[in-house]
């Protein structure tokens, strides 16, 4: 490709909505312009990156057997209905009517468009397994669209839907797109991980997200450094700290700790370290058919964070809502921030979690204002608790798989698999004749990718000071060419282009810059833009019988023999 | 690609709602499956045709200079509200309110889109001039969806964007494109004709049709085989088809002509030929600021038939509608049957097509119920009246170019490019700065290829009664291997597999039916698809060391021996 036959448009500023590096860098190299809120035109330079991530992905699925189709963009409600999506998801499922007053929605994703398809063309089990995917665009009215491709509106997502006759081949057919998600972010040239999730609202019985890693990411990934575990936040089990409760030492007494609502506070207030101090949560679980409104009271360690996801899963918390101030003080007889197990007004529900309950000698409030207890034991003091997992793991916590401690980093999830079993196929009567004839429920597994977020968590990962550093298989060029001065240089236009002629002969992915702009601007340009090769071509390093070459990664400039350039990039390119 | 590695899905009859063709075939074969109406999923033996399709309209379009890019489908009304198609478009175009209620569409095409692009993007007659398209998802609300992909509502649009600083730049760009879409088609291996087309209410002043040619096509095309004239009915020039009047030779009298309303009536009864007789159309143009209503009198051959569009492009008629039976009683005294321009009750402006206003001894109605006047003649019995180009061609008529006389043929339109000026730059103020620093106007073209109708039209005109007969460069598959009994056969098995690896290994796009089927069910399946060369392994070829060539398109058998089969298969590819 020759600049002059390309559109190349960058910015000095990034525009004031921009919060975050990735956003600003993609708008101040021209691959994305905004058209409304969440909603971007794709300029040719961000176009190219993404048809690189889309080929890599569809070769990998293609690869992994799976086939590819399209579901259209607008489909109708009555799918949509009978999953109980139509009702269930909120206002960021986009809603549109027909001329005739129909209802459609604007696909988030296509469960219910792929049970659709498969339920009429799956009869039997000798079709089966099968495994469709496309590469679609995406909608999702986000409430507040923002960070450029990382939260936008709409997007593009590949997703894949496998469908078998049991457990057994949904499980193989999840660990077959498990290992081409792996292929698919290893040829990226991206650092990643993939960690074990919670199936959530989606349903079914095994999932994991595919990070990438970068600082700024969202999303705290748990992962053990001597073993393979890893888990999001909300999934990584967290153990007991001890193995077991030691002994009572101490009795329990009252103390004074006015003004003192933290645990911190209290734990300075006594000199006791904050590990030997228990923290209140009280939740309520409203009035159900017949069962009465409950209260429980959730304990954990001072230093520790309650993990929501976990309190939802505890035996009749599925439900679960924070009480109110007013509910507290019914219950306990004392505002927060002095709440305890011990004695409260009316009787609670306790769990404690799996580190509180082996404490011994704990400090926890005394339900009565500006009083703390000392020296609460279970058992003696209190009833034994309700045990559970009820905290995020901290780093350094026993992995659980009993390898090593576990650490955390942060990640930007773009990628996610599902089992969902029978989730969409029951609903939708998704069946097919097994050998006796009898018709079976479809397994079904969904697995996706976020496209266009892809090209915003790169970038989270890989950029300096000067711009972005793509990895060269998603680059939006490989190799860009600098001639200096082609204008006047006879010598510089000729090298040019027999070095620009060599490298597409040889398939290289190469930009010749021949707009004739000035060298700082325009290295300035392909710095910002991230093309990870550079060559330049000038009448100083020709004298010599040299080209420079410069990695948008490293910056050191390399001097090159004219005539061994194009196999010095090759060589370069097979590198990575 | 291997059959069991894909997904074939046949059947032996359409679904009730198709009516066309294509529709039944496209059903029939597996391409797509309806998932709404007017919305289609396209399947993986669908999607590998419209992939074709895209990729040589992208490879074209690259050539010829244009840049790719992606617009969203989901675009701002605020656009549309600028250039005023947000009110005048109808319900076909799909609106849609996000979760804050502001006001989307669904987009139909991108001219707001790309001129809010360039309106920031290009600055001075330096960047000029420049060409975006996309291949994107457009919807489009047809009242009535049918005929498949032929008037689907979801679909899948070339649609590029040209910018010129002045006219004859976008003279050129325009025909740069004419030309880039000239080697699309040539390049799809389908019969077409670009034929020059009435601009309409998009503006501009040019714009031609891409038709493929079919015997089912809803549009005639006009052309002249012994000169390069070609248009649409809409915009094809007829000339007056004599070229002077003859002298009067009779006097107007009044006929008895009872229960004749129709020309061809009169005629067979005064024992004349039609095309002595003249109808009458009369129209209306209703009140508006001041000018109080007309009534119009049209006056055509007794054998033409009426143009609309030239009729619209009358002085004065830009706005017409058909009279009412009461207006016509009012103003001829008569009702419709007996209408003519001699003695009307009322005032009406008489317009005579080109041909009648040489007519001399015509037939026309007398303004009297089962009345008729014969030996009309201009001048004598009634004023000269104003003349104008008012009727369809005909097979026959002289060309415009005086080259020859006109043809008529079907077509389907699935291409087409236009001239726009400054129909959009004017209302959304997309001006660049020229020489002097004066901000000017771009110049606009637009230019729209319908990526799923080109599926439809292509079957339409390549088709027989075993099914599709796809040309080589769209078709889902070059060539399918059908081997015969290849559970029982290790020379099948080997032989199969020979030909496969050296079809791959030289870069054919083959399919090997490992299905296991009976070669009837088999040859079936792939007659109904459509694929171009199939090649049949079996064991009494391969004892006479023989493999079977059939082309889908003549279907001949021809024996080649097993070593030469890639390289005649290669060969065939190569005459395509």
């Amino acid at each position: 490709m020759r600049a002059t036959r390309f559109f190349i448009s960058t910015l000095k500023e990034a525009p004031a909505d921009a919060e975050i590096i990735s956003h600003k860098l993609m708008m101040r190299a021209g691959m994305i312009k905004r058209l409304g809120s969440g909603i971007y035109n794709y300029m040719p330079m961000g176009l190219r990156i993404i048809r690189k991530v889309e080929n890599i992905i569809r070769e990998e699925m293609n690869r992994a057997g799976a086939i590819e189709m399209l579901m259209p963009v607008v489909q109708p409600a009555e799918l949509w209905q009978e999953t109980g999506r139509w009702d269930k998801m909120g206002p960021e499922l986009m809603r549109v009517k027909d001329r005739h007053g129909r209802d459609f929605i604007i696909q988030p994703t296509s469960e219910e468009a792929i049970t659709d398809v498969v339920r009429s063309e799956i009869r039997s089990y000798r079709q089966l397994p099968v495994n469709f995917y496309h590469i679609q665009t995406k909608f999702r009215d986000e409430r507040r669209p923002r960070f450029g491709l990382m939260r936008g509106r709409e997007f593009t997502m590949k997703d894949a839907y496998s469908f078998d006759r049991d457990v057994d081949g949904l499980k193989k057919s999840y660990q077959i797109m498990y290992d081409a998600y792996t292929s698919i972010f290893q040829r990226f040239g991206l650092q990643f991980r993939a960690v074990a999730a919670d199936n959530g609202a989606i349903g079914g019985s095994g999932s994991h997200e595919f990070h990438v890693i970068a600082e700024t990411g969202e999303d705290a990934l748990v992962y053990c450094p001597t073993s393979d575990y890893a888990a999001n936040m909300e999934a990584a089990e967290a153990l007991a700290l001890s193995d077991s409760r030691a002994a009572a030492s101490a009795a329990m007494a009252k103390t004074a700790t006015p003004g003192k609502e933290k645990c911190e506070d209290v734990a300075a207030l006594l000199n006791l370290p904050l590990t030997a101090t228990v923290k209140s949560i009280v939740l309520a679980v409203d009035a159900d058919e017949g069962k009465e409104k409950q209260i429980w009271l959730l304990l954990l360690r001072g230093d520790h964070e309650l993990n929501e996801v976990k309190v939802s899963k505890v035996a009749g918390l599925a439900n679960f809502r924070f009480a109110s101030e007013s509910e507290i003080v019914e219950y306990f007889g004392c505002k927060p921030g002095y709440l305890g197990p011990v004695g409260t007004v009316k009787p609670v529900k306790v769990v404690a979690d799996r580190t509180v309950a082996n404490m011994a000698d704990f400090v926890c409030g005394a339900n009565e204002e500006g009083y703390h207890l000392t020296g609460v034991n279970w058992g003696r003091d209190l009833p034994e608790p309700v045990v559970a997992d009820l905290r995020n793991v901290v780093a350094g916590d026993l992995s659980p798989d009993g390898k090593g401690v576990l650490a955390i980093q942060r990640g930007i999830e773009v990628g996610h698999v599902f089992q969902l079993g029978t989730r969409y196929s029951e609903d939708m009567k998704a069946t097919f004749l097994d050998e006796n004839g009898k018709p079976q429920l479809l397994q079904m597994g969904c697995y996706g990718i976020g496209v266009t977020r892809i090209l915003g968590a790169a970038i989270e990962q890989n950029y300096d000071d000067k711009g972005i550093i793509w990895p060269t298989a998603i680059a939006p060029f490989e190799v860009v060419i600098c001639p200096m001065g082609m204008d006047r240089s006879e010598a510089v236009r000729t090298e040019t282009e027999n070095l620009y002629q060599a490298l597409l002969a040889a398939g290289v992915d190469v930009i010749l810059d021949d707009r004739g702009e000035r060298p700082g601007a325009m290295f300035a340009d392909w710095e910002l833009i991230g093309v990870p090769h550079r060559v330049v071509v000038g009448d100083r390093g020709l004298k010599e019988g040299k080209l420079e070459y410069v990695a948008r990664r490293g910056g050191e400039a390399v001097h090159v023999p004219v005539a061994e350039m194009a196999a010095f990039i090759q060589a370069r390119l097979a590198e990575q």
